[in-house]
Parts: structure tokens; sequence; C-alpha cells
């Protein structure tokens, strides 16, 4: 099942930016086993902010919070979850009604 | 550039059923003549939803506006746009920052 | 999987009471064939709204919309879908994290 | 009578994690013990989250308040509280209009 | 148990207006019905508005939804039920945490 | 005049506990003493929530206002007032239109 | 006491604009008796559409709501009314806290 | 002074299209007059919607919303005004602070 | 050209309470002049705030700035600005349409 | 392409005033050089707040998201940022429909 998940990266301004940089570099890190597992399919920046859309894909909602959990970065993410249902005019995956 | 489009159906409740069915098919049509340009790339339900979730491309906000007036029911159609820049986790299509 | 949806009737005020009187009825004929496939597992009625919360369960979000949409009065309806996770301390499906 | 909650952890993402930990294993065996009194029904998993859908059930909103106030946690809570009634197409416990 | 019920009136500006006063005048009476029964203890007007806040007293949310869908008005109401718990402070019924 | 008083109190959750019960208690007696004065005149526990619904009385927002600053917890309070004026069919002081 | 008012007005696009101009300028007649009532001090116009703020003066909201309902296109209206407290730093009318 | 205008046309889907057209067509007339005339500095269309954010300029607000309500579609827009303040690294018009 | 301000004042609870009354008085004593060159005309206390709403007048929306950031706690200030135009049916300017 | 960007600065009112001086100045030259790139088009002020709307262009959001990354400020900057399509009646880029 597929998911459209929106995250926003609440890491504080003034906060310690080595360490910022060395959680940032261990979460694409853990991105990249994500997408290579199937699970993050596609990842955009949501221009001018520290967010993305991703389009993710678990089995339900329990895998897919696993995964969400599994960043590095969780404690600072603000993370919104919308699940999708086929359609019949998707190119890739036609279906549903 | 990508834009991840929602697009939510107004059409009445208590409209004429014929009518919306065969803007519908036309509606669909349409889709799959954009989709082979290319310009809709993907699309999902948003279940419980007389709505849909895509991912389009076009070359800019003025050539995604001429798609999405192509649209037989754009009439009826409330459209949200999110502009999306590239992400270097992106499996597909990596880049940006 | 299981899903709460939160369901508002929009059946206008001065509409024709007989044909939502039928229309209601069959819906909820058709609410008790979905709970007994083990779809539909809990409905509260919204006090004061003609709107209700259920707890409902589906493969993934495509069966769901499928079993939505299979209501009679799904023209009037508006729903809102939210995915439900595994808890550790759900009494009746403890599980995840 | 049956209230939907929904629980947002507000646990600052720099705060102690071994606190937060502590805390966090006497609020699984709090609830475990209002499970055994039955008064949290179900819980789920806000996929993303550190948040929690329930099922409580409490003869009024004062003894339900006494019941939320004794989590360990509650401090760092953000609580919502909807009260629900019966519906007649409920299969577990069918009623009212 | 108490509750706070805000209900706004959407009778359309350009209804019948003698239709508008026959079921205002029933909501009326019906109101007083309530009142004598200690089901409506206040009501005060919205100042501008075609609507109320009222406090309310049930003994659960379905018998308050039966005593709300028993208003002549009711399809054109529009009501937010909040859940009231007893307060230390209170200076009629004291109680709570 | 009666005023509708919603109060949520920001007290930090690693705030000071023995000043913040210390506040609690100072704001309990000052609000037994605006009880005595007839200018509290309900207050009710949001469950779930450091909150209250109030029923406040006084000449006007000014004389209002004066009431309120005079909380030992202002500081930390957030306040929204509504304005309710008579009406018809309150079982205690009926008037208006 | 004074009350910031916001008005709305909601008159159909295509209403019948004869009946619309008949009532708006049987609104700015009672306006100007409520003006000379004192009971409107201040009125201005929202640019670009056709909504009003207005500094109104009542003895409470009860006489309020009456000057409100005496307008003739109040049924078309949607209207927002805040309470004002007195300030220490007001040119005309300095007082408060 | 400029104005940041949003607009949105509320035209019903089901409308007369003729007649739409035959005020669409107006609309662009008097959009290039006001233009000529230099209130009117910058104008673009939303993407998939009816609706279009310009940066028009009046000596003040009243001159704004006589300028606005000229618009053959007045009744059927929605409009949003935010004034603009002169800003130090304006490429055009660099001023204030 | 005349405005109206909302001003909400966010000094933390927890702040130093010697710098805000020092702070408080200039902001006072800075109104005052203010209001001796007509460019605050009104100020009313929101009730149960620390925030009000004022009536400004300036030339232009960048010689209100000016103003507005003269008062010394505006680093602690959030401000809304709503442009106002000339009514009718004011009693004390009126104009417009 | 065009993009309408609305950029509010987060600094804390308590915090470093020399440090946000010694930033904002780099802010306003690095802005200075992305306007000879003709990346910054216009600017201006919100009144009353530390927040600017700006008309920017960049061949697409990823370049826009470079851009705007490379403010000094960034990291203490809320953005929104709106896609911007051709229209038939803008002065100076008419396109479009």
């Amino acid at each position: 099942m597929e998911f459209l998940v929106r995250v926003d990266i609440g890491w504080p301004a003034d906060g310690d930016q080595d360490e910022f940089a060395r959680l940032l570099s261990a979460e694409r890190e853990r991105a990249r086993v994500l997408a290579s597992e199937g699970i993050i399919r596609r990842m955009w920046r949501v221009p001018g902010q520290q967010a993305n859309w991703g389009l993710w894909e678990a089995p339900d909602a329990t895998a897919l919070h696993e995964a969400l959990t599994s960043l590095p970065l969780f404690p600072w993410l603000s993370i919104e979850v919308e699940p999708l249902a086929a359609h019949p005019t998707d190119p890739e995956r036609p279906g549903g009604r």
C-alpha cells in the first residue's frame, strides 16, 4: 500500500549545527536503505522549507510507522500520513474506481 | 518540473448523473492522453472521497495550468498545486539540497 | 488494517425527506452487510450531528474505498479516513511500537 | 459512556531521553491497569507520530478526566476528547437513532 | 452530565419566512419542555447571529442526541457538543480535580 | 452581563511543580472570592486538559478584564471571551429575541 | 460598552439586484438612525468586499443584538462581535489596565 | 501605495456559460483600462484555479475599493487585500526599514 | 488612511517582570506620543488578553510600519494590519461606496 | 518562472541582537546579489511584521530552493512559496489563459 508522507524537520535554528549535520547524514544513509528496500519510492523537497513530500510503500500503517521511527531525526520530525488508494487512470498502477 | 496536485470533484450530489458519467468518461480519456504525454506521472484516489492526488510534470506553472484546464470537469474541480523541488535522497531523480 | 473513519451526511435540510428515508434505510442495510463481513467493526453517532465515527477494517485503502463507495448515500457523504497502526497497549490487538 | 480520545505526546526532542523512557514505561503500566478496569477499550498508534487514538469508557467526563490525569506523562500530553453516542448500526452495541 | 452546546440555525435567508416562523415557534415550545425536564439548564444568544450557546444536562451523549434531534429545526441546525467535567471551584457543583 | 470564558493554563510541563502548586492554590482561593462576589457563576473542567469553561458576570468587558487579570496565574493563561446576550428560552433569565 | 463588529453581506451574486438595491437603501437609512442614536460610532469598508468593520456602542450584548437584528439585511449578514475593554492609552476614553 | 490582491472567481460550474464568457470579456477589457491607468501593475494566474494574484497601486484603500468594484464580475469575486510597505532591498522601489 | 491594527504582546510568562514593566512603561509613553501625532486614534483592550485593537492613521503602509516598529516592545509583538476604506454610513468620515 | 514568496523572520525577541544585526546585514547583501541576478524581482514589507512578500524568478522550484537556502538567515525563516502562471491581462508579461 502506498502512502503520501509529509515530513517537516523541526531542528531549532539555534541548535547545535554539528549535531544536526551528523544526524542529517545518518538520516540520508537510513533513507537510502529504505529506498533500496522499496519503502521510499519518491522524495521531493518542499521549496523554501526543511521539509519533504515522500511516496512511501508498506504493507500497512504499522509497518510504515516502524520505518518512519527508524529515521535518526524522528524525535525532531512532524509527520503527516495520507493513505492512498488505487486510481483507474494512474499510469503506473491503474486500479480501483 | 514536478508538481503535487490535489483535485476534489465538486459535482453536486443531486446533479444529473448521466451528464456526470459522460463528463467523467471524457475526463478519464483526457487523463490518459495527458499520461501518454508524460504530464500525469502518477495518480491516487483519496479513500472515501471523489478526489485524487496526482504527480504532474510540466515545464512551468503556465503549462501546468493549461493541462489542468483541458480537463472536461475543470469547472467542477477544486485544485491545489504544490511545486516540488529535487531532493538528494529521491530514488528516481536525486538532486538539489 | 484498521481505519478510523468520520462520515458526515450532507442531505440538504429542504431535500426530499421520503427519498432520504429510503436511502437511509438502504444505507443501514448495506452497513449491516459490511458489519457482517467484518469491514465495519464499530460505529458511533456524533452527538448533535448527522454524522458518525466508525472503526473500519480492510486489507488496504483501495478496498476501504470500494466499501465506502458501496454506501447508497455515498454522493451525499463527506468522509475523512485516518490510517491506524498497532499500539503496544491496545487491549485487543497489542503490537507495534 | 464511550469517548474517542486523541493523545499527542509533547516530550521535547532535546529532552532527557532516560527520563522519557522511565515515564513512558510507567505510562504503559498505568495504561494496562486502565485497560484491565475497562476504561481503555482500544488504542491505536497514529502512524508517524508520538500520538494515539483511544476508545475510552467512563461513567461521565469527570471520571474520564480523573483517568486521563492519572497518566504519568499527563503534563506533556495534548488531549482532545470527543463524546460518543450509540449508533443503530454499531455491530457491538447498537442503539440510539 | 453537563454539556456545553453551540447551535447555529442555518435557515436560508431567502427561505419561506412563514414556515421559519412556524418552526421557530415549535422550537421554542419544545425548548420549554426540555427546560422543564431539566435537560436545558441555560441558554444564551450569540450576539449578531441566529445561534445560541446552551448548557444541557443528560445522562450521556446518547440521551443528549435524542434531546437535540427532538428539536423541530434539527435538520437546519449545525451543532457542536463539548463534554463538561466537574471543576473544584465551580460555585454550584464543585468536584473533580 | 454574562460572558462565556475559556481558560487554558500554559504552565510548562518541565516548569517548577512546587511553584505551580503554590500558584494554583492561590488561583483557587482567588476564584472562590470572585465566585462569592458573583463574578464567577459556573466553572467546568475541559476533560483531558488543564483548561476550563466558565460563566462569568460583570458590568462590562473592562470589569471582566480586571477580574481576569486578578488571577495569580494570569501570565500563564490563554483566555478567550465570548459575550452572551439574553435568549427568550433561557430557563433562568429569559429575554432578548 | 463598545464592540468591534465585522459584518459580511451574503446577498447571492445571482440574486435579484432590484431587491438588493431596495434592501441596501433601507439598510443605510437604518444605519443612519443607529448612528444618530449613538449606537454606530464608526464604520469602515473592507476593501474588495461587501463587508464592513464597525465600532458599535450598547449597554450590553442583548441591546447590541437588538440593534443588529433591526438591520433590514440581517438575514443575509454574517456577523462577528468582539467585546472591547478600556485601554489606558486610548486617546479618547482612557481607562482599564 | 501598492497592494497585493488575491481574487477568486466564484462563477457557478452550472451557471450560464455564455453570460460568463460575456462578463469575462468585459472583465478583461476593464482590467486593461485599469492597467493603462497604472492601477493594475502585475497579474498572475493561480495554477489550477479560476483565481489570480495581482499587484495593484492606488492612493489608499478607498480608491482601491472603487477600482475593484468597477470590475464587471465583482459580485462573483472573493477578494483578499494585503497592504504592502516599502522594503529596503526591493530592486524597483527600495525604501522603508 | 486608517488601519485596524491588532497587537498581541508575547512577553514570556517566566520572563523578567522588571524588564517587562520598564518596557511597558516606555511603550505607553511612546503610544502617547503617537496619539498626540494623530497616528493612534483609538485603542481598546482585548478582554482577558495582553492584546489590543487599535485604530491607527498614517499616509500609507510604509509610514504605519515605521510607527509600529518605533514601539519599544516591537520585537515581542505579533501584529496584524487591516486596511480600511471609507464607508458611506460612517458617522465621522462618510465616503466611498 | 515567477514565484510569490512569503518570508517570516523568526529571530527570538530575546535573542542576541548583535548577532541578528550582523545576519540581517549579510541577508540584505545576499538579497542584493540575488536581485542583481534577476532572481529577486520585487520585495515588500508586511506592515507590522518582520516579514516580507517577494516576487522571485527561477527556472524551477529546485533553483528557487537553492536561492532561498543561500540566505544567511535561512534557519530562522518560515517560507511559503506559491507558483505563478502567466495571466492574459498581466501588463508586463501577458500570456496563458
